[in-house]
């Protein structure tokens, strides 16, 4: 049974907390405590869909799977970005699904798709409903209503090839059901974002997704070698070897579609073997920049890790990847994390091989405890966000990425947009979570005092960070997709011609454009 | 001053012989031998492009870049497959361009198509020539002419990051003249496709190809990070950062677009120190089957070496890996390469990591001469194939890629197809040159008794070989694009709906069809 995230916070209801105590007092040192609850009782609008819509609906896939209580409609409305949380408190609930539908199988999802182009319904797919970008708000002005298409009864592992090593997935499996699905067979896909818990199959797959593992295991683009999409035009099915010339991969425009060009309704991944020895340690840095010229020389040289991460000197201060000791870290510097996963073979000589490289580059390593911490913590960061709304402080996280020459411009730029726009005491926080041999990402970390209007205030502070990484060149997503919030920017990135493409292949699968109409392209 | 190659063979003019004393009586053994020259006198048809046209050319470009020489046309007249080959030999030279043109540079390059827009010309984008697809046979019925736009004169370095270990390069540059210039900086690229001394960086991206050592250095579009291009419509300039998630992947859109897309005008690639220390081995294995299982553990180990070959046993057998010595090697069983470059470090690591795996498994090292035959003959094979034309032997190569548990299947039913088709006498040659985490590649060699009418012979072949490639699931190439030969193929790979989106693509960046037409799409 799936856990539903609560409605208006991240995440698994039952681990909803407040504030920590050994948090309060900072927090109230540098932004002041005031009280934000969300408001207690929401209205959400009457589904305005036509009773013959719903009953043919009902027809398709059986009245029990066709849904309009407002708590699941509720549940279904947007993601998870601050913004959206913010509306949820305040009860805006304006961009509800008309219903939520939950097609069993490639040919429901299809049967749906075509009830929705001969009557014409925005269709949303669901997986887990944690985008950060507007992945979930569909524009609802000319269409009959908007369907929330949930995935949630599409969780089956499909094939495993043990020799091949690939396994075939449905694209409602959250994380942790398509771990324990694979890990039946000795298997593990490997791909942890800080969404694991709750995210699903199909999200990673149209969002282009990264995992904190992903210097290990890959980005999750990197991990497919198949997919089955269902568009308003009929079948996508691709994936005839692990690569080929047979023209453009075509893989690679339905990874990132976002749902704007089909509902993905399965995907062939590469798996590996369970590991069996999984080791995290801990390093520290005298700064940001000798941290990551050692993250650099490592990508370079072909060695990382499983896990390879790096937060900056505020991050590493605030010792966020610890919400139960924040502020509790006085060694200074940039805390590295290093994890290794694998055979104890394996294991033991990717270390043995890194060690000396960190070592040789002035890596100093840190206490034991660390490492570990750090993977006990690495799933909780939302919550605390949630903590801190309730006492008007504004957090949110963007990312970008871009190659190595250009990561001290960007860095810069973004934090310096942040702060004129926020203002001095804004906490900007950062760290590298994914690294190329070319480049790597940089996550930011925000923290505010929650203005009057703390969407506009967001809204302005955003824009002047993806205007200042647009700027430098770098891309506005590294791992978090276009959604409708990052939409602006899409032409400044692959210009207005790349967006054109998009839209002609919009354009053919989805000629009526009932597909999350308004999320990616217009 | 790049080598033209010669009209109707393959390579450097200097390079060609005639059939090796040492291969002579094998061949005449099985095949017999019969003298069949090529056409001493060819007639290059007339160039049928209005004089007001030319005139408009050399306007653009100067009068010395825009050449209608019988001579020049000629050359630019197809690619290199066996039919191309065996078209010119026999003096058809009916797909002549009207006009090659010679731009220098991004602007002249888009300037050119803006006035074949405007006059409706055909634009037959060339590299290297190289195509065995017939990538450069574009539809002339309904054009005003045919231009063939040569892009000799854009081989710039146009520029290096070492920090980020990312390079520019135009796309005229051949193989050997990039990595002259990347050697100038300390830097390499690694891309060694057999066709490495004549095609075209431009060339590589725009048909996925894939070297010698992909193992270690990686499939050509795993190195790209970057695109520039000139399309009917403007400019596509995509690479913001390593990887991201801002909508599909356009890079991989542009990769393997065959120029029927737009004209590539830039690739920023990845690039890798000059390796300072180099050693190949050769290995026996009892079966090909022993020595791909060799390949898979390696790859799904996480330990590839830079090179990675097997021969089958029929390979093996007539060691076309040495053209001055076929058939001499009577050691039998299957012969694998391998080959490991990068520091003295680097390759002692790697190769001390791989040397027990393969011993463990039952590979026998061969003898000491075996790798450093394999590297001074690796870009030979090509002219072996004109000698044998010239004795009546048809020589083709075709490739495709799976699964690994799709392998046995492929390769049974490829050569059956291929004997079925050809004859019993028909020798057909295999080895496995690309190897992924999930599955390889199998490249085929066929010979046989040229026939009568030797295209209708050779079309019936390719046509059984690729109809029992997309039976079994697997992909038509792996990695020599789709050109015209294999459209046929390309629906049953990626699907109506998938040729429908490439078509799609297609219309938005070129609306009037100039751009190689009746390449990879319609």
């Amino acid at each position: 049974m799936t856990v539903e995230m609560h409605p208006s916070r991240w995440g698994d209801p039952a681990q909803a907390a407040p504030l920590p105590d050994s948090a309060r007092g900072l927090v109230e040192l540098v932004f002041g405590l005031t009280d934000r609850p969300a408001v207690a009782e929401v209205v959400v609008p009457v589904s305005g869909l036509a009773p013959a819509l719903l009953a043919g609906l009902e027809d398709l896939l059986g009245a029990e799977h066709v849904l309009t209580d407002d708590a699941l409609r509720r549940l279904r409305t947007r993601g998870k970005s601050t913004p959206d949380l913010l509306r949820q408190r305040a009860g805006d609930l304006s961009d509800a699904p008309d219903v939520v539908v939950r097609p069993n199988g490639h040919d429901e999802v299809a049967a749906v798709l075509a009830f929705a182009v001969e009557h014409h319904l925005a269709v949303v797919p669901f997986g887990g409903g944690t985008s950060v970008t507007g992945g979930l708000v569909a524009r609802r002005a000319g269409y009959a209503g908007v369907v929330s298409l949930d995935l949630v009864r599409m969780k089956r592992l499909l094939a495993v090839d043990h020799t091949s090593m690939t396994a075939t997935l449905e694209p409602g499996l959250r994380g942790p059901e398509a771990e324990a699905l694979l890990a039946a067979e000795g298997l593990t896909l490997g791909h942890y974002p800080q969404s694991f818990e709750h995210a699903s199959i199909g999200g990673f797959a149209a969002t282009r997704s990264s995992g904190q593992s992903s210097a290990g295991y890959g980005r999750f683009d990197a991990l497919v070698v198949g997919l089955r999409a269902a568009t308003p035009r009929g079948e996508l099915a691709l994936g005839s070897s692990p690569a080929n010339a047979a023209g453009p991969d075509l893989r690679q425009l339905l990874l990132g579609s976002e749902g704007a060009f089909g509902v993905i309704t399965a995907v062939t991944v590469r798996v590996r073997r369970l590991p069996t020895e999984k080791v995290y340690e801990g390093w520290r840095w005298p700064s940001f920049e000798a941290g990551r010229d050692a993250m650099r020389t490592l990508a370079q040289a072909g060695l990382l890790p499983t896990v390879l991460r790096l937060s900056d000197e505020a991050e590493t201060s605030i010792n966020l990847a610890r919400p139960d000791a924040i502020g509790d870290s006085s060694d200074g510097g940039c805390l590295m994390i290093t994890g290794y996963e694998g055979t104890p073979e394996a294991v033991a000589a990717r270390r043995d091989a890194v060690t000396p490289v960190l070592t040789g580059l002035g890596g100093l390593t840190a206490d034991a405890g660390v490492g570990p911490a750090w993977v006990e913590g690495r799933f909780r960061a939302p919550y605390l966000r949630d903590s801190l709304l309730d006492v008007g402080v504004l957090v949110e996280t963007l990312e970008t990425a871009t190659f190595w020459s250009n990561v001290p411009r960007l860095y810069a730029d973004v934090k310096a947009a942040l702060v004129a726009s926020l203002g001095t005491s804004t906490l900007v926080l950062c760290h590298v979570s994914h690294v190329y041999e070319t480049g790597c990402s940089l996550y930011f970390t925000v923290a505010a005092q929650e203005a009057d209007d703390p969407l506009a205030q967001w809204a302005a502070a955003k824009a002047a960070a993806s205007d200042a990484m647009v700027a430098t060149g770098a891309t506005i997503t590294h791992h978090h997709a276009v959604g409708t919030d990052h939409k602006p920017w899409l032409a400044a990135e692959i210009g207005a011609l790349g967006v054109s493409v998009l839209r002609a292949v919009k354009a053919d699968l989805d000629p009526t454009g009932i597909l999350n109409p308004g999320v990616l392209v217009d």
